[in-house]
């Protein structure tokens, strides 16, 4: 290993590598944290989904060069206070999005930046609104397999889009990297864009 | 021309094109209206947008079969009551973008959609707030050449995806579709998604 600054994004989802790309950044390393990750109860969204950040961050962390900037992620959907992670099954797909239609619910993404000891976290919030969804709507969704690997079941960007009457917040975050903030967390480890 | 119905999409957007393709429409013809636009003073800005695809889809509803489905929109962004259409000069992008800075504004899209005799019309709002946004970020982005044929000098889905802070409203409404709407008005015209 060179002492070479690299962006390392702790992340294996291919829509964070999108979005990264999308803002202009093309020179990063994906090394994804794969130990499992556990609800702590008792935290509020926002100290959730920090933690869970920093602790890929900090894993990946262990794997890289002194002055690679890290930049790690987790999202998480709550409808009132439960959290909604990835469908286990089709059938768990079908009832995240029962539950989903016609409410609002919130999505919360914490983003970590670090670098050797400079450590920046922030959780941003967006409310989604979905407007009432039928039951066959529901079962022609979760078919295109297209909630199978999403938190709460549905992703904003694809087929989804046609449920979402409303959002209030950064509309990335819901994707899984609120943007706005990215890119001004980055400054911070003079990034430019 | 046969008596098979068509989708006509009545726009030449990209965007349109491919928001349409998101939501699983992928047998449709494009027929764009190149008629000028013109801005009734008076009107407000719903009253502007529909008057706009009504008047689009009836242009490109003559070129049609009676049975065809005709889909026409017209996105406008509102700074205070003041309409900003596509910039003119890289010079009338680079003020835009300095007027946007800091402040929220309304992008509205007006929706038509008409077979034969039958129309339905609808204008869709959604809030954008921008963060404060430099100049030489303002110069860095008009430099891509990404706002020039944009409403208000920018694209939500594009590098200027950094400078948008908080919307309120259909995401998608912002890149020319208004979905969630878009989805249910062609419920109407038996379109089934």
């Amino acid at each position: 290993m060179g002492s070479e600054s690299r962006i390392i994004l702790a992340s294996g989802s291919p829509r964070r590598r999108e979005l990264l790309e999308k803002i202009g950044i093309e020179d990063f390393t994906v090394l994804a944290d794969t130990s499992e990750e556990v609800i702590t109860p008792g935290l509020s969204p926002e100290e959730q989904v920090i933690k869970l950040s920093l602790q890929k961050a900090l894993n990946v962390a262990k794997k890289c060069n002194k002055n690679d900037i890290i930049l790690a992620a987790d999202t998480i959907v709550y409808l009132d206070s439960k959290p909604l992670g990835k469908p286990e099954s089709y059938t768990d797909a079908i009832s995240m999005l029962e539950e989903l239609s016609g409410r609002k619910h919130s999505v919360y993404t914490g983003v970590t930046l670090l670098r050797d000891d400079k450590v920046i976290s922030h959780a941003e919030r967006t409310d989604v609104s979905f407007r009432e969804v039928s039951g066959s709507e529901i079962e022609a969704y979760v078919k295109t397999g297209e909630p199978m690997d999403k938190a709460g079941s549905y992703a904003a960007q694809g087929r989804a889009s046609i449920f979402i009457e409303r959002i209030e917040g950064d509309f990335f975050n819901v994707m899984g990297l609120p943007l706005c903030k990215v890119s001004q967390m980055l400054k911070e480890f003079e990034v430019r864009l």
